[in-house]
């Protein structure tokens, strides 16, 4: 990777882009992982390069529901195993839950390759100290959190082809599902039902966005951090949330933006 | 390519965004192209994925500072010439000017590739018909489109490595050049040698677009073809021009897009 220097305004910005560029490289990502990477930057540079003060609410309250979750799962794709698997399989260890990697254009080859690298991740996570703040067998906590998703043993109802593919274990008996960078037939899917599906979006406008129980509008590697650190908190119950008053928060910051 | 139907919303976006994913696989572009081509189908996303009263205004004063230039040059980077690349031949041949290929991180090969790729153009334009509206001997037009680029004989002035390198016969001696899609540092050192830079940039915040002479917030292969438009009806002179209006007037745009 180039050296960014530390100084630089947008070095968070720059790294993610690199850990993209590899990632593709090394074919752990789809061909249009970067196009969706660059719109995701746009959108970010837009809302300021930040956590917007409803982002932070948001991911709260994704905290909270996972915790208070049944069946909890976390999904994840390419690019966020590349951006936030480490963070991920963090909070996976301290809910008790799997990840399951889910993938919209699905090969047994990009599978295998995104499961061995969240495999290492958690071999390298073992070996660290306890997150702080949370108490516990740390090393046994990651160990044991399932990556699920190589066996398609399960179905997405209302889906057709291989997208309708999924974990038995995983997004089919969960209640709540933690699934940043989706698509929006599958999140209308998992609405339809009747599963809570808690999104990271970085656009306020799509259809995830606006179809999701609780929307994250927030860079995914940031938002996973803050995650880790409420989840890890854990003081607040689930609310009566209202998913549209973040998002129209987040288009006041773009429009503000925009409004120079 | 996959199968988009006409009905199909963002048929153009989609479009594009295959082509990109194309001539990356085939060794034209960069690895960052495609996460470039992301950033700017975000900013078309909140433009409307339309060509804005103002574009098509600043769209004009390029053509009219185009054809009054006394060395008019069309620089073209990786994107821009899968994107838009018939169309600026086109536009070349009838000013009678040089198209250079310039690119951020220059390799031979890519170098070669490109240059390929615009000369078989030309030979596949050189048999079409002549434009509409345009008379003259068309096949000699086209094929005597000079494309420069492999010979690094000129320099930048202010620019250092490999980025200052140019061709001497194009940018080096151009008094107008239209570069779309273009760096920073470089437009700020084409406009500090005191030449017209009109710019073709979607994000109306980044420092090409405050800096450029003209520039126009649109999409490359929208703006492209209206520019062919518009250098052919020849009906306008060079105004003067206040770039900052149109400037405001995208991020107008963008803001109201974004309040909904």
């Amino acid at each position: 990777m180039a050296n960014i220097p530390d100084s630089h305004p947008r070095k968070a910005s720059l790294l993610s882009r690199q850990r993209i560029v590899e990632a593709t490289k090394d074919g752990l990502l789809a061909d249009s992982a970067m196009i969706a990477h660059g719109r995701g930057e746009a959108f970010d540079y837009l809302l300021g390069e930040k956590t917007t003060d409803s982002a932070k609410l948001a991911i709260k309250e994704v905290a909270a529901r996972l915790i208070a979750a049944k069946n909890p799962v976390i999904s994840v794709n390419g690019n966020t195993v590349v951006l936030a698997g480490k963070a991920l399989i963090r909070v996976a260890a301290i809910l008790n839950c799997p990840i399951e990697v889910n993938i919209y254009y699905r090969t047994d080859e990009r599978m295998s390759k995104l499961n061995s690298f969240l495999e290492s991740q958690k071999e390298l996570l073992s070996q660290e100290d306890n997150p702080k703040g949370w108490n516990g067998d740390w090393s046994s906590a990651v160990m044991s959190v399932n990556i699920l998703g190589k066996v398609g043993d399960g179905r997405i109802e209302g889906l057709e082809g291989p997208r309708s593919i999924c974990s038995a274990e995983g997004i089919e008996r969960a209640d709540v599902i933690l699934v940043p960078l989706e698509d929006g037939d599958r999140c209308e899917a998992l609405i339809n039902l009747g599963k809570q599906v808690l999104v990271v979006d970085l656009n306020p406008l799509s259809r995830t966005a606006k179809m999701a129980t609780v929307t994250i509008v927030d860079e995914i590697s940031r938002a996973a951090e803050l995650l880790l650190e409420y989840t890890i908190k854990n003081n607040q119950k689930p609310t009566k949330w209202n998913n549209n008053d973040v998002l129209n928060e987040s288009l006041e910051i773009i429009a503000s933006n925009a409004d120079i």
